[in-house]
Parts: structure tokens; C-alpha cells; sequence
């Protein structure tokens, strides 16, 4: 059994396709099924027979963005538990496959550890899948390489049309994902080729906002280049720990009890101009950016992919109870290795970016963090024209 | 001399690399000079030699998105009118050629004009670029077709996105450039590829905005999918006339008179939550959906290429106050000729999206437009997969 949960990514298909196709290589697995929409559909036995899949959909499941099965953002009650185990038995269900985050490996382990309370033989294993790169003890998430490599190519682009109509837009707030960590919003120092490109400022949730200091970086800026572009993390909090922008409103709530973000930009915005008196616009890709497939890193599709086949091979091996992590083994050429990590040490745990990849000023990045995503985003990006721009010299009138 | 403005797109450089291979073959043209930020570089004589450029330089402009020369907004008083001519006149310029929408057509006549009246033998020559698809007289723009193909398949990726995760994010809402017209939202309905795909309702600003209307659409299609995902143009304004959502802040409002807009997606999220208790998040990519080279259209890099070339051969032969229009040929296979159009009927101009391709309802899109849009936007968008989804029977606990 096998189901995706949480935000989708441009990659958890390829995860998907991993473990489908390592499956059909076991004789010792008589069948695949798949949940809708994560584990919603096991509670409502929704569930779909994979192996009636071609060959060619499995395989073009790797280069298919969002989650083909349906994903769910669900926290299981006690009788859903019960429930869920009842299902898993009725189909004779011995491997429990979950590709997800956080929240899914709090749902794995539960449920494994009720299995065992319970006597039954289930082997459960946690697929690690997350945009925000915030999993304990792996050392990157599949997903996040790609929004990486999604953002360091558009906020190039956006930072050289702000260079190009700056004279006018003179102010670009480009408002990334990341709730509680700045990972997602760190990789858009991918997008400098040299000293002084855009973006010029890097705000990550991990250091309180500070407004006047955030007003005398944006003025500095300003000051030196003629334009200024942002980039912040939808969930920066000033020093109180509030939310610069969190929707109230009860129905934005999720069950985990997080409030949906955004709109952090908009307010970044209305400050620059009310304080600065600076023409102020922002992009927010939203959800764009997380599951784009076109600008997916290649060795991020790879590793969704292996760690989807490591974990039927470790199940089938007789391990229960782990995730699947990626450990780095060299950046020049880049090689990993797979592990496994307990599914309790993951549960719930969140990995912010740590110090000595946050700049000194307590915005932007480290020479290190930039060590430690380039190998990640695959290919270089494409080389764009400078211009020399030989000045022609004045002429009397 | 050579000079970009306006918006910046994705090929706007593709028609400078046009201008600058083409004058390089005529012996009438002994330099070639290019204004840093438009008509502003001129005034300032902020000017740069083109011909100390390598040919990679240039050729690599074809792919390089943003306005390399620097773009501007700038309305000409009368003195600037004649300082312009005083800089053109002191550098021995007899060929203007000015890459833009109708704002930069109508400074390119004024200056035209004012070189006739004054006697300067001066060819000026508009080259036809806008993401907004709304110059009259040319079958479209270059800048268009590219922002349409990153729209198809950063709408169709965002769509997946909510068709999997809508069980808890259930409303969508994109919104896209398009401050008067509705060309560039309309492009969004390339993202389907059968019917009941997203985006579900698309809305464009030659249409007024109905309350009710849309609260209604937007429950029906909730009702029957279970998620929505809406596109709307920043432009839509109410029965009224009055944009929806238009800031009213002085620093906003730019030379020409128009207000910065953006908004009108968080708008009608907190409409959606909460009038219809739907929970509702906007993707708002932006200048990324301008300018971004990655997605070009590889129809749209070449004809923007080939209108710049045709300025200056039509100058050249003699030509002065025309626009480079481009004129279908045949959809398929697909291939354009250039015509020319006075650039008095083009300044100022705007082309909505004509009734025909709108649909009966007051949204959405006919036939008849996505045959005029499909040809531009390149080689078919990659086929992802869609799973059988074979459903596996229920059995009894």
C-alpha cells in the first residue's frame, strides 16, 4: 500500500514511480494498491490497483508534477488509527509505503506502532517528500532541489527585468514559500551570477524581522543600485514571534492547526512605500513554484525516485518504522547515498536553516549554504548576454 | 540608434539581436548606438556602441530575457521632443528604431514628426513588442506568445497541484497580467488538455465583474469537482468600470497615468472564504510569468527576431513612421509574414480581446481563440501521466 501526502512537489510522482516499479521486481509482494488522497482514501477504502498501470505511465510518473494519487493534509484520531488498521488487514496489507513530510511520518509511526500493539505484521516505511527541505537527519528532501532550481532561474529573470524598468518599478518583493524555515526562500541566492545581482536582499523566518532595519537594508540598496529586489519567506515573524501576515479567518486554518500565510510581500510592499515613498510590486508564485516540472532538478527526480525503491527494498528486507534519508556523500561530482532514520525522530520535528548558513547580518546566505544547494539544482543555469556597453561619448549639440 | 521600453518580455532581446545583425549587413549604416533605458538614455545621451559587441553577445541576446539596453516609462514633454532631436542630430542619427507597445509608438511619432517639421531626414521605425497582446493592427505581439506558453504550463502544473490537494485547498486563484485587456489571462485556458480540466473559470477585464455571478461559478464548479482553480486578469474591474482592487497610493501612479495594480486575486480570496466559507489562496507570478527565458515560445523568439531585422531593412529601403506588424500566413504548419502599420494608428491604441473569443457566459474562451493562440505558443506541451485509476473493491473488515 502506498500513498502521497501533504504539498505536492514537482517530484513525488518520480517517488511514486519508484516504489511501483521496485514492487513488481519482489515476488514476495502479490500486489500494489494505492490510497487516494493519502490516507483519507485508506479510511474510506478509496483505494486503486497500480500494478493495472502501463509501463509507460509508471515511467512518465517520474517527469509528472503533484501527486497523482491525490494527497490529503489529515490528522488521524484515535478510531480513524483503528480504522485505518481495519482496512490494511482486510487487504492483507504487509508494507505500508508513505510519501510525505513531517506530519506523514507522525502518521507512519502511529500507525505502526498500533500494528504491533495489535499483533499484526505490517512493515512500515516513510518516503521523505518536502518542498520546505525541513526533515531531520536527511541531508536535503526530494522536492526542494527543484523549487531551488525553480526559483534560482525566475528570480534571475525577475531580477533582470527590475534591472531593465527599475527606473520606474523601482522596489521588487518576491514573497517565497516557507512557513516555519527559510530553506525554500535561501535558494533564490541561486539566482546571483556575479557580486551585486539580484536579489540584493534575503529575509529568512529564522531571524525576527526587524521593520527598521529591514528600511535602512532596503534604503542602503536602493541608494547604491537604483532598484531593489526582495526576497522574503511567506512566514517571516517580527520580534514578538507574530506572523507579519496570517489570515485569521477560520476557515484558513488547517487541521494541524497552521494558519494559511501570504500576503507578506503585499505588507513589505506597503511599507516601502508609505516609509520609503519607493514604488514597491510583488511576485508571489505560490504554489507554482513548488510543483513546476519544466525546471525540475534532474538529480532531484533521481533521488525521489531511489528513495521511493529504497524503501520497498528495506521493507521487503524486513526493516519497519524507518524513512528513507539521502546522505551526501561528495559535492564534485555529487553522490549520495541512501540511509534510514527512525520515523519517530522525524515525526513533527522541524530542521530550520542552521547559523552558519544565515549571513552574519542575520539576512541572506553563507558562501557554505551555497556549497551545499549548487550540487542539488543539477545542470548550470543557461549563460544570458551582458552587454560590454561601451559608453559613446558626448557630443556637442 | 536602437532603444527598448515599456514592460520588459522574454524576446524583447531577440528583436534587438534582429536590429543589430541587420544593420551590421548594410554599408549605409556606419554605427550603431543603443539609449540605456530608452528615450531617458537619449535625453541624457547615456549612449552605447553596439558594433564593440562580439557576435556571441549578440547572438546570445536571442535567449537572454529583460530589456539588456535598459527599459523605461517615460512621457516626452515638448522640450524633451526637442532635446531628443538635438542628441539625434549631434551623433548623425538618420534611423530610430524604438522596440515597445503604443506608448513607445506614439513617442516614436511625435518624434517623427517633429524631425519632418524641422526638416531632419530622420527614418523612424516601431518594433512591436508586448506581453499584453493588445497593439492593433498586427495578428499579435512578440512578448506574447512567450508569457502564453509559461501560462499553459505553469497553470497546468499549479492545476495538478489543486486537483490533488484541493481536499484541503480547495480555491485557486491565479492572477495574472492584464491591466486593460484580457489577452494574457486568456492564454491560461491552454493549460487544459480535456474538458473539466483547470483552470475552471477564467475571467478577463473586457467583461464586467459580477459579484454574485462569480460566487455563483465559483460554488458550481466546487460543487462538481470538488476543488476550483480560477484565473483573472490584475485589470478586472466591476459594473462600474472601477478596477476591483487598484492602489490609490501617489507613488503607484506612474507618467502615463496608470495606477499599479495587483490585489485583485487576494481580493477575491477573502470574497470566496467569505461568502462561500471556502478556504482560497492566490498564485500571483507576476513579472516571472513575463519574462522568464526558459519557457519562451521558440515561434515567439523568432519573430521577435525577424521584426527588429525588418525595421531596419524597411528604414533602410526608406521607410519612416510604421510599426513592423506581423500578418498570419497559415495555422498549419504555422508561418507569418511582416507588414507595416503607420505608427499613429498604433499609439495610444489598445485591442481588446474581441467578443468572438470570449465566452457566451461573459468568461472563459471560444474555439475560435485557442486556434489563434495554439499555433503561436510553440511545440506541444510535454504529456505527463494520468493513472488508470483502476479502483480496487471494498472487502469486509
Amino acid at each position: 500500500m502506498v500513498g502521497q501526502s501533504g504539498g505536492p512537489t514537482a517530484v513525488i510522482n518520480a517517488s511514486l514511480a519508484g516504489v511501483v516499479r521496485e514492487a513488481l521486481r519482489h515476488e514476495a509482494i502479490a500486489g500494489i494498491l494505492g490510497m487516494r488522497h493519502g490516507i483519507e482514501g485508506l479510511l474510506r477504502e478509496d483505494l486503486v490497483d497500480l500494478e493495472q498501470e502501463s509501463a509507460e505511465t509508471i515511467e512518465r510518473l517520474r517527469t509528472t508534477p503533484s501527486a497523482a494519487l491525490g494527497s490529503c493534509r489529515h490528522k488521524l484520531s484515535e478510531a480513524d488509527y483503528e480504522r485505518a488498521l481495519q482496512v490494511l488487514r482486510a487487504h492483507g496489507i504487509r508494507y505500508f509505503i508513505y510519501i510525505g513530510g513531517n506530519d506523514s511520518a507522525d502518521t507512519s509511526h502511529r500507525l505502526a506502532h498500533l500494528a504491533a500493539q495489535e499483533g499484526y505484521d505490517l512493515r512500515v516505511m516513510g518516503v521523505p517528500k518536502t518542498v520546505d527541505n525541513d526533515l531531520v537527519e536527511t541531508d536535503h528532501c526530494p522536492g526542494h532541489p527543484s523549487v531551488a532550481r525553480w526559483l534560482a532561474v525566475s528570480v534571475r529573470d525577475a531580477g533582470l527585468d527590475t534591472a531593465a524598468i527599475g527606473v520606474v518599478d523601482t522596489v521588487k518583493v518576491i514573497e517565497t514559500m516557507g512557513r516555519d524555515t527559510g530553506w525554500i526562500t535561501a535558494a533564490t541566492a541561486l539566482a546571483r551570477e556575479r557580486p551585486g545581482d539580484p536579489p540584493h536582499l534575503i529575509y529568512l523566518p529564522e531571524r525576527p524581522f526587524v521593520r527598521e532595519t529591514f528600511l535602512a537594508d532596503v534604503e542602503r540598496v536602493y541608494k547604491e543600485h537604483g532598484h531593489v529586489v526582495v526576497t522574503v519567506a511567506e512566514g517571516l515573524r517580527d520580534e514578538r514571534g507574530e506572523y507579519l501576515s496570517a489570515s485569521r479567518r477560520d476557515v484558513d486554518i488547517d487541521r494541524f492547526g497552521h494558519a494559511q500565510l501570504g500576503g507578506v510581500g503585499a505588507v513589505l510592499c506597503d511599507l516601502i512605500a508609505t516609509e520609503l515613498g519607493l514604488k514597491a510590486r510583488v511576485d508571489k508564485p505560490g504554489t507554482i513554484q513548488r510543483v513546476s516540472s519544466l525546471l525540475a532538478s534532474p538529480v532531484d527526480v533521481d533521488e525521489a525516485d531511489r528513495v521511493g525503491q529504497e524503501a520497498v527494498r528495506q521493507a521487503v528486507a524486513g526493516q519497519s518504522g524507518f524513512m528513507v534519508s539521502i546522505v551526501r556523500e561528495s559535492d564534485e561530482p555529487y553522490r549520495s547515498a541512501l540511509g534510514l532514520v527512525p520515523l519517530e525522530r522525524v515525526a513533527n520535528a522541524v530542521r530550520p536553516v542552521p547559523p552558519e548558513f544565515i549571513g552574519p547580518a542575520g539576512h541572506d546566505v553563507t558562501a557554505a549554504y551555497l556549497s551545499y544547494i549548487r550540487p542539488l539544482i543539477g545542470p548550470p543555469l543557461p549563460v544570458y548576454a551582458r552587454l560590454a556597453g561601451g559608453r559613446v561619448p558626448a557630443r556637442p549639440a
